[in-house]
């Protein structure tokens, strides 16, 4: 296992995409409509107070809390009772001294008024006289006015993705245009004089793409942009023209396949080439997806991905895909415990990602190894996700509980 | 508590959903490039075999294994060496006993092979011999011809999400257009007078409309389409024709709002006209969220929604989400498991969803109670999701390693 000793450790990988990942990104203003899933470009403050009034979040009475002090089933206290407030109106009048007047969840506060007794702990006495059965505190179903967003408050931070709840958090404000960085775009290319596009009947001796539309459904599910070039020829000319101008119109460029020796070749010589310098590192230790290889200029990343569609999706997942996520994102990911059906050994020195089928079975969640071939995209679909197995670790026993990511 | 003796178990409303959600909907056919995220509407089967020749994986000799049979280090055995085999390219000619050919990975094996003896284990010793240091089994390091796919395997069943791999493997197959179902629609309602589009200015005692932006979001997120009708006013006629008019043109409607008594009683009055029938359930042990009310007519759905953002979402989140999601998407969900900052005291007798931060902090992840009133935006953008305390607990101690649902 000498080769091992050339690879560079994934932790280190990812941290030097990390660092030299920095795509300069357009800032465009995009609709409430139209803003899920973007990442603010900007620090975004309040503009107005939420509520802007003091509103009712129970029906019942507005009251000031003062007036029921002492007050109980057994010694109600009693009150003036004023008009009926609205729902949606202006409350224009002005409750005095142990007055108290009926209010509408959501209804507006009078002035005077800092708590609401809830309708089941009064009686009416008349048409304008109340009995309040029980005490209540200043503040009392209440939301105060600027008591959920005051003019000023960082409501959304830049670099966070948009989620329902931010858009709402911004539709309550008026913010119907949001400023978003562009999405991130993404080239996909595949090489091999082998590989043909779905469209078209492949020879024999030749096969389908199936790689590029693994990936462009992995970018999309990040929220970025892919875009699928053409099959690349195991030609330098070709690959290098392709690669160029993919990563002219691109943030970042997957280039799979190229794992005969001699695309491997072009492939690597390509990205010397193009960025000017050696690759950023050649080789990881992850099973399966070693022979990795990563290279960058300006900001931009390029990837070089095994050809086999499991490897390549796996060296995507463990190094591509975090570049596209929030650091949030990248936190935490999909994932479901189970228990094991079975051993499953793994080589030590290098991460071990095998996929799995997960199942209920007697309500207990169950971990299924897929152990097969890495070539085979069928174990991809019946697959549910994977586990990692570490690479200082020589296998999993049955029974154990595990961690499954999902995909 | 008398009145928990009347709310429907949240298992159980999720059952009576399940139900009798039963919406038509038309198959549509759509491109690989559309079909992320589709439902499939029929079993796809393969109509070719994947591979349809045998593939090498490795770069070696192709050769009958048993001509390598006793070859060791010490003593390699000879083989007449043929032509090299190009990538891409149909190989045509037929191996003899004893003869071994180049061929590249992903090389089309010639008749008579069965077997790739990798490089590193070959010596050429003139242009037309070879030794080889190994004995290889039959099979290996080979792709045999129909091993990922046979003509005629089930490819993705009916119903099941296109995910990027189901779409590789598609791709693969040149299924390049695909039957499935339509998207579910969603009609977003809001109701109460003193809501007010995010365009408009609220006057004093109105509000800016949240819950249909935060809905719609949540609906997008599950593969559906979102509709957000004008916020219907609190009169029945007016909410009567939006909510019938959402129910025509959607497959589920989401009416969210109405938490006043004179609302609440046009809400349920209007779903009993429409659907000709008393609501399947009204009232959920739920916090918050317990004012929930579910009704149906020929197969679609209708909820109502409490007004608060926070409980609005809740109730869509536990009654709503599962109908639009696949069966597997239901049974797991996106969590991260973490400590408890401090002791969560939850009343007996609901399911209590505690919205949550969670943060790394020295190495540990840790969740922290974000613990407000449930009418504030601000809780939701501030968490990154929720804890549930079951019906049966009174709360979860600090320091207890929890399971936070990620929003």
């Amino acid at each position: 296992m000498k080769e091992l000793f050339n690879l560079t450790s994934i932790p280190e990988a990812r941290r030097i995409l990390q660092e030299v990942f920095r795509p300069e990104l357009k800032v465009e203003m995009v609709s409430l409509d139209e803003g899920m899933g973007r990442i603010a470009a900007q620090d975004i403050h309040a503009v107005e107070q939420v509520p802007n009034f003091s509103r009712s979040t129970k029906d019942g009475y507005a009251l000031n809390a003062k007036d029921t002090y002492g007050a109980s089933e057994a010694l109600p206290g009693l009150l003036g009772l004023r008009e009926e407030i609205l729902m949606g109106e202006e409350t224009t009048f002005t409750l005095a001294k142990g007055q108290a007047a009926y209010i509408p969840t959501g209804g507006m506060l009078p002035e005077g008024a800092d708590a609401v007794l809830m309708i089941e702990y009064a009686d009416l006495l008349s048409d304008d006289e109340l009995l309040a059965f029980k005490e209540v505190a200043s503040g009392e179903n209440v939301v105060r006015k600027g008591e959920d967003v005051e003019v000023g408050d960082l409501l959304v931070p830049a670099g966070k993705r948009l989620r329902p709840q931010e858009l709402g958090l911004l539709a309550s404000q008026g913010i119907v245009e949001i400023p978003v960085y562009e999405r991130f775009r993404v080239g996909i290319l595949s090489t091999g004089n082998e590989i043909v596009a779905p469209e078209d009947t492949p020879k024999m001796g030749e096969i389908r793409d199936v790689n590029s539309y693994i990936l462009r459904g992995e970018v999309r599910s990040t929220g970025a942009v892919a875009k699928i070039y053409p099959v690349a020829r195991d030609e330098y000319q070709h690959l290098y023209d392709l690669v160029a101008l993919a990563y002219e119109e691109n943030h970042m460029v997957l280039i799979s396949g190229g794992s005969s020796v001699g695309t491997r070749d072009y492939c690597l010589k390509v990205l010397k080439d193009l960025t000017g310098a050696e690759p950023l590192f050649h080789g990881i230790p992850l099973k399966p997806g070693k022979p990795a290889l990563g290279a960058a200029k300006d900001g931009k990343v390029l990837l070089g991905l095994p050809g086999h569609p499991v490897s390549s999706r796996t060296v995507f997942d463990v190094l591509g895909k975090p570049l596209l996520r929030t650091e949030a994102e990248n936190l935490w990911q999909s994932t479901v415990q189970g228990v094991l059906t079975r051993n499953v050994p793994s080589e030590a020195g290098r991460d071990d990602h095998i996929k799995v089928q997960v199942r209920k079975e007697n309500g207990e969640i169950v971990v299924r190894p897929l152990l097969g071939v890495s070539g085979i995209v069928s174990l991809l679909t019946e697959g549910d996700g994977e586990i990692i197995i570490p690479a200082g670790t020589e296998g999993f026993p049955e029974g154990k509980q595990v961690t499954v990511y999902l995909y």
